[in-house]
């Protein structure tokens, strides 16, 4: 069971802005990005079939909290931890610092939903969160979330 | 029948990247969006049902040229003109100018092909383009062509 | 003084994922929009200079409640309030509706910082809010705020 | 002396559309990723400082041929190729190929100028390839270009 991971890449232009930053909505594709990365590691994919049905995972809340800016080519590290999982839901936190820095550039949070899409109506339905996944996935140490954020 | 169209927006912040100018592929974004209100203005939609099929539009080919930059809060217009109509695909031109300008700041193309996605297997497989769609689309008349690209 | 303003868009292909819904981000985008736009109808910039300096308002908090999703081509409007104003930051709450329903389908906020850029150096630093900015935008009254997010 | 470059990446969510494949205008994103990431393994960077002056690399021209689409999560090479170096530009040619497959799946081109950006009215101008740029970057061979465009 796994309950963290870490991510590493680097600042893209086009991910920058006129300030001379990544824009701020940038963070929360990184986020997505480094859960996606966790999921593939474990052998699980963020939209895909789960025992016939197609599993997706729709966001119902996400949040940064900034600290200061990341800039063009600058590499970085995304650390995922799993702060809550619960019958349909699963939140992580996010520490985002720059490659060799100690004080992290970012922090966020991301609560997703286990859902079934409808293949024929679309309609998004939340379900529990489906036994070989949940057996994949486990919350932190109460001592590693409390140092992250 | 239609063979034209005119779309004006303002550039966003997040278009826009640390030279300070519009992020050159958001020039694509504008094409299609200008695209896609042209077919909204004759009833149809770039992706939706068509006489019981998934009729969708994916691109084959895209270029643009650069002129000169555009800017954070500037506003512009796009110009969409149908160059060709053939039996599976269309071929738009775009002229991009700022709004009070004459000379053109950049001039695309796109060219699409009317296909059917198999909602089962995902399978993209050209089709001639419906009848209901090809009756309200023609060509643009050659002078016009001629003056934009 | 102002303390609210509406904003209101059409969903844009390029904003949408594979699970065919607005990806989440976008909804930060929209955000950052409808702020801009806010500040251009008090003939205000979010990226200029005041009184000789470059002013801009980097992100220092972002965060979204998503309640149902928003799908290709559909209208929405963004409900911006001020609900915060400090010495140096502005917090506006945004409520997103689409056009023609009552109940929201997201809820964000935004907290900025008013900063200056070293031109020279790329230095930001946080300035207390200019007057000609501070007199321009007051904090809502707390019935909207209250009944908003 | 460089003249070709390969570049790996995988296919993000927010990279995809409501067709469940890669949006095309992130293939220009892709060829921009892949031409930086060359200038960095010869120790340049795409803006910055040289001699004094920023120098910058606007694009003036792109354009992409699009065979078949790229799905989330896939696996995928971009080679790139320098076709032209001319005294203010450079043309790169790219090929998109899934990792372990021979066909491409797209091929494109970008074409850039070497500019000098006054850091006060920020106007952009074309300048000859400063020499220590120039004596890095060659024309691939004939044989290798032409089995790639």
């Amino acid at each position: 069971m796994a309950h963290d991971f870490r991510y590493q890449r680097r600042v893209e232009f086009s991910e920058t802005d006129l300030a001379g930053i990544v824009h701020f909505s940038n963070f929360f594709r990184y986020m997505e990005t480094t859960e996606h990365a966790f999921l593939r590691s474990l052998g699980l994919c963020v939209h895909g079939r789960v025992g016939g049905r197609l599993v997706s995972w729709p966001r119902v809340h996400a949040e940064c909290k900034y600290e200061s800016p990341l800039m063009f080519e600058e590499e970085f590290e995304i650390h995922l931890l799993v702060r809550h999982k619960k019958r349909t839901t699963l939140t992580y936190d996010f520490r985002f610092t720059k490659l060799g820095a100690e004080k992290p550039l970012a922090r966020g949070s991301v609560t997703v939903v286990c859902a079934t899409i409808d293949e024929v109506t679309g309609k998004i339905s939340a379900i529990a969160i489906p036994e070989e996944i949940d057996r994949r996935i486990e919350v932190a140490p109460a001592e590693l979330l409390h140092g992250t954020n």
